[in-house]
């Protein structure tokens, strides 16, 4: 950030007068631009005993596995952009089964929130950001070519708690590993 | 929004290509300012049989009762976010039990994430937003004087849960009512 996006006018990075962290100052009109972690919201979409995965079709990640997710926008709540996420990236239509992980992931700033859901009809295809969409059984997932951790760690949880039926909401942090 | 933070020219509301959405866009830089929900987290603080609330010294909504809740800041987790505000509203040490309310607020594009917490020592106070923090047996809280709505609802669902001593998580959202 180096303009304010009010005025226009150069923008400082200083600890403002009663707070106790770094923020864009702008000294100008005397606005503080706060920045915040995005939330990214998906879905591990359900049909019979597989479950739906996306081939990214854009960088990061080109060519890996992932369940269908995106961020978040204004206007919508968490359960509808997981809906929305996945009919544009996976073109499925789905209900939602419950909130099932929340997932910090701190050096890059995001939340990411997975859903249990259904497919309603079984239709599902390759969105403008996916190369492929495949229904996979849950012996039958790539774990070597998944696209990010956040996924990965919710398709672990999902496999063990398939097990036992039952789904309590995982709360987890991803933190950057060495070399990552 | 009406320059860019980037290169400090003035930016349009559009749809960019490729897009469906309308958003701050640069034609000078070409740059793209998306904007995104904010994570609000919080704590249930509970020493013994009661909860500690905390009386708001500013606005919004100021001389009401709130937990202590606030605006998640970049590089933290959700549950550091919520240790935080709890330790600079109510000057208390807490322990995290466990993820309990994710109450969407689309139309102010916030997302409320509350968690159970205990308090280690018992020690607690007004900070610098607030005007005072008082503990309040489950049959005390005062009702009326509630700060927000999503104050009510987690507050609502942790008196009905703690009847059975059983707190899943609860997924929700307030949406605005006429008049609000
Ligand atoms: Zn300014
Ligand atoms: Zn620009």
């Amino acid at each position: 950030m180096n303009y304010c996006s009010h005025c226009g006018k150069p923008v400082t990075h200083r600890i403002p007068t009663g707070d106790n962290r770094h923020r864009y100052v702008c000294d100008h009109c005397n606005r503080i631009h706060y920045e915040n972690p995005r939330i990214v919201a998906g879905t591990i979409p359900v049909w019979g005993d597989r479950i739906l995965l996306c081939r990214r079709a854009i960088e990061p990640r080109r060519g890996f596995w992932t369940l269908p997710a995106g961020f978040m926008e204004n206007s919508e709540t968490t359960l509808e952009a997981a809906v929305r996420e996945t009919l544009e990236e996976a073109m499925a239509d789905v209900t939602i089964d419950g909130l099932y992980t929340v997932l910090d992931v701190p050096h890059i700033d995001q939340v990411h929130m997975f859903f249990r859901a259904t497919l309603t009809n079984g239709h599902y295809g390759a969105g403008e950001e996916s190369l492929e969409a495949e229904l996979f059984g849950l012996d039958e997932i790539p774990w070597e070519e998944l696209a990010f951790p956040t996924i990965r760690e919710t398709l672990e949880y999902f496999v063990r708690d398939k097990a036992e039926n039952h789904f309590p909401v995982r709360l987890g942090d991803i933190r950057r590993k060495l070399g990552q």
